[in-house]
């Protein structure tokens, strides 16, 4: 085992600390060339920290030349010589079966995106899901839009389309972001296939491997993958969930400002309205305070709007892009979370030149957006189904939202806490110091009871006593039952504690 | 002007020489430390090469820290020097407005897939296309198909899904797949957004920068594309189209071979059937060969079998997976010729440890396929309607295409070839050496006549005289119409050469 130490309380991020502590180490000579080093997951886990702290140390030290990956065999630490071609005919070891494990590019693909949407075993109580429940999708109105479009511009529909995205759902989405207070062309308006595929354009486009992208720690997991498998650092800034703290919840921007004035930020990537996983939501002067940063570091900014539609409570706040003068943002966005996420259609807006980059990259990513699900919802906006499903689904929300809260105050003990979502989809739930919620989750789903822990959700730093609850997926009976009997095991369980902690200091007192 | 001089005729690559010419200058102090060196698209220009090959230059040199890119400024020439970081508070030159062409990640994102997609003028017979009819496709049945998956799996359709893809899809896959002689596990089928995403999805997840490719040339734009922007390298292997030369048409598979020998060789790209844009087909022995030599030298082959079920005559010729007893070949294949191309739906099947990989890397690209047109698709096959399409379109390309050859044999002047396909949707036409295509198109499109300069699908020395026809989506009268017309175009450009020749040629003898 290698003598590395990581101070989790340090300000120093542990990624620098784990480059820093291995680069000693080949300079003292205890590390050698042609030492291998372990396995980022193995590291990980010996260090106990998340895996995208090694990889980005371990992404820094081959930049310097100091490791090396070789597929297959691992990693080493090597000196700076030059690597001669060598002859390449090769035997095969194993009588010619291709080995594909020792060609793959990264170690940095995980699956933590199938993580954050576990299987649910029949009849538990999932409030794992950040997704619309679809018992209450509008079939018959669906169905019918199909027809029509089908019917009335089918050829054009199933023919190779264009990359920007198909004309009629282009005009109703600038009619749609016309009522957000954006005045926006054509040109500035991309189709994508969702967020997701959105944060790998914008990663594609603008960032190449070693450049630093300041992101919300805990964030969605699925920009933290997209980030790691390109090799870009994440530089971690905290979003604040107790407003006596600083002032404010959401993205703490003080420490945003630190992160820009000590590093070479190439992006900031945030979800202003009921970010995920907390569910909170950035106030308009912290909006404000976060482009005029923008501004003044000359940092683009990346603003996640797919909750943003999702408000249950509260007044509208302006979007980042509603309140950009400067064209420092784009945003992205989607149907995934107001209509149907198994249709793959998004969309980005932003400034013409960075749209048309954005454009280009998805052309050879993946030529076009569908353009039946594109057909499809443009009909469904043009009907106006799409802004009275999103009524419907947000009474129903609202309503949940409340049968959650109400059931957290009435049976959460004492020394937990929890966000006050006004939108979106989730809570965030911090249980006292020392807990680990998915020590608590082995408990809970035997019980029938489903949530994700908050680690998931960190690229640096982890709480363990965090954890996520989803509340739009789950009716209201099944949230009072469900969450009185989380809370009842969490009492069960800090009980346990107690007591273990009492017999601790009563064996101490034993022992001396 | 920088004294760079290369060579086409040279076996030596003209990436290679100009990289080496301009390591030359640098070493002989003709260019120095903090010199600006011309943007790859400006340097192209005036070398008249492809921008790849500057880029390829540029990338290498760059590896070596020979150069080095400034966002915004240019690319210099720089020593070794170790950049240190300096304080970030930048001052905005231009009232605060953001600059987005100063954070572009790269410089090789081309249009090269918009170019091969030329806007087509009202009237114009355009032989530009390699997609299918759209007045054929069957939107009756395609409707039905919609109104009963959505009426019998609407809720689970539009709800997300699994990354892998859409169960019923994959299951009729199968069975579509087990007719070519592939009996597959479902663990080795990844449905995709079709050929394009499988080429992106295949990079990311087994190429890193500076690695090497070996790739048809000419070959399909796409798949240019995105080894450009991945930075990887392609090595340019020839595709015959005289069987008299190397006795078969198709890559040249010693070509091939001496590639394989020089260079370390990260995958081969191959289309063995009806191959984009020469129309030719890989015979039996060659596709033997090609696979003896993936497994001698360990190298994975991508086997793009894209038109591979639109065999027009003669008798089909088994894929390189169904030879592939080595578990080197990931075949890919889409939707898009054979149906639908505006349903982004495709898929690709392979070793279980390939496909769980590039499953992993879609799940952060897009997360999963649209499951409407998934969906779709699979009941269009349930039905058998897929099969009955692609046979009715199979009747109509063959048609087409012997309208095509029968107007070419009657109408090309001579020293003029073309390849005779044996499927797919396209042939290739050699004009005389030193015609431009190019040129010709200028001419043509007057006329309203539109085809595909050959230099669009060359990664290294395109070869001018060379062009593109597409048969597939034009019907027989104007096929018969277009191509006689282009003839007599090409003949008048022919005679006008010779004049000018001649009189070139007495003009010479009158100086002398």
């Amino acid at each position: 085992m290698l003598p590395l130490r990581l101070q989790t309380e340090s300000h120093i991020p542990l990624y620098v600390q784990l480059r820093d502590q291995l680069r000693a180490l080949v300079h003292s000579g205890d590390l050698r060339t042609g030492d291998r080093i372990p396995a980022s997951r193995e590291l990980a886990g010996q260090l106990g920290v998340h895996r995208t702290t090694v990889a980005n140390a371990y992404a820094e030290l081959e930049s310097e030349g100091l490791i090396q990956g070789h597929v297959g065999r691992g990693t080493f630490i090597c000196g700076a010589q030059i690597k001669e071609f060598s002859p390449p005919p090769r035997t095969t070891g194993n009588g010619g079966v291709m080995r594909w494990e020792s060609l793959f590019a990264d170690d940095r693909v995980d699956e933590v995106l199938s993580r954050v949407m576990p299987l649910v075993p029949p009849g538990a109580i999932a409030f794992t899901a950040a997704r619309p429940s679809e018992e209450l999708f509008p079939l018959e109105e669906f169905r019918r839009c199909l027809n029509a479009v089908v019917r009335r511009e089918g050829r054009r529909i199933l023919q190779i389309g264009s990359t920007d995205g198909y004309g009629p759902l282009k005009e109703e989405l600038l009619s749609l972001l016309r009522g957000d207070g954006l005045n926006l062309r054509s040109q500035q308006l991309l189709i994508t296939d969702g967020c997701q595929q959105a944060i790998d354009l914008v990663c594609k486009a603008f960032l190449r491997p070693g450049d630093s992208v300041a992101l919300e720690n805990p964030a969605y997991p699925g920009a933290i993958a997209i980030f790691a498998s390109a090799r870009v650092r994440t530089l971690a800034v905290g979003v604040e969930t107790d407003p006596a703290r600083t002032g404010h919840v959401g993205l703490d921007i003080g420490a945003l400002e630190t992160v820009l004035l000590q590093n070479r930020v190439k992006m900031i990537f945030v979800t202003p309205d009921f970010h995920n996983p907390t569910g909170t939501a950035l106030p308009i002067a912290a909006r404000r305070r976060l482009l005029e940063l923008a501004v003044r570091y000359q940092v683009p900014v990346i603003e996640d709007a797919i909750y943003a539609r999702l408000r249950l409570r509260g007044s509208a706040l302006p979007s980042l892009k509603a309140l950009d003068t400067a064209g420092n943002v784009v945003q992205i966005d989607s149907f995934s979370k107001i209509a149907f996420p198994g249709l793959r259609v998004g969309w980005c807006v932003g400034a013409e030149s960075a749209i048309e980059r954005l454009r280009l990259v998805k052309q050879s990513t993946n030529l076009h957006t569908d353009q039946l699900s594109q057909a499809a919802m443009a009909e469904f906006m043009r009907r106006g189904y799409l802004a009275r499903h999103l009524a419907r689904m947000k009474k129903v929300y609202r309503s949940r939202l409340a049968a959650m809260e109400e059931a957290l105050e009435k049976h959460m003990p004492e020394s937990t806490s929890w966000t006050r979502a006004e939108g979106g989809m989730t809570l965030w739930v911090t249980l006292p110091p020392g807990f680990d919620a998915a020590e608590l989750l082995i408990h809970a789903r035997e019980r029938g009871i489903l949530f994700l822990p908050g680690r998931y959700f960190y690229s640096q730093h982890p709480q363990p006593n965090t954890l996520r609850l989803g509340f739009a997926s789950v009716d209201e009976k099944r949230i009072a039952k469900g969450i009185e009997m989380f809370c009842d095991l969490l009492k069960f369980e800090m009980r346990k504690r107690q007591r273990g902690m009492r017999e601790e200091s009563h064996a101490r007192v034993a022992l001396v």
